[in-house]
């Protein structure tokens, strides 16, 4: 049997463990979305995120290398993110499973009304 | 701004909830690697996920029409699960991000390495 075991250094597992959770995934297109934007503006775009995980989402972003922090030494500091080159070759993905859901989402609350 | 709030019936957020989580999709590819197959084989080939995750991630792969599953009336019991066809289509949405994974996986290790 084809497995996917967690012992090694499997790509697979990694992506889908850092990157496929939604809040990564939501960061990472409302950054394709607006461009460069501050911390609080990432937050009221997406609302329902908490404050700790936002930041958890956006240091995990950054130590991938698919989001850059930039602090300006300003008063008051101001610190604003953006996609890097290598965050930005992940959009497409994240836009064919949104585009698959799209395509699908009728016939999947279909299913789920008639459980 | 462009945002992706909670309220209404988004499917950005549907998608990226239900299925955009590592043991959804590590079912699904497992899934489409083997063909049909029992909860324990499913199991054993990712391992590390609980018998309660498994079972809880399954039902919710049935619930939205992704993942059948056949019991037969044998002594024992024997249940079986495949891929549907719209399970099946979402497949090559993973595997783009499993490339995109392989692909740039030395980047982010190194960009982690350096952080």
């Amino acid at each position: 049997m084809k497995n996917f075991h967690p012992t090694g250094n499997c790509p697979v597992r990694d992506v889908l463990s850092r990157l496929g959770d939604k809040w990564s995934m939501l960061v990472l297109i409302t950054l394709n979305a607006n461009g460069t934007m501050r911390f609080s503006d990432i937050h009221k775009c997406i609302e329902d995120i908490s404050q700790r995980m936002l930041a958890v989402t956006l240091r995990i972003l950054e130590t991938d290398g698919l989001v850059e922090r930039k602090a300006y030494a300003e008063v008051p500091p101001r610190v604003e993110y953006h996609l890097t080159e290598i965050g930005q070759s992940l959009i497409p993905h994240i836009e064919a499973l949104v585009g698959w859901a799209l395509e699908n989402m009728q016939v999947i609350l279909k299913n789920r009304d008639a459980s």
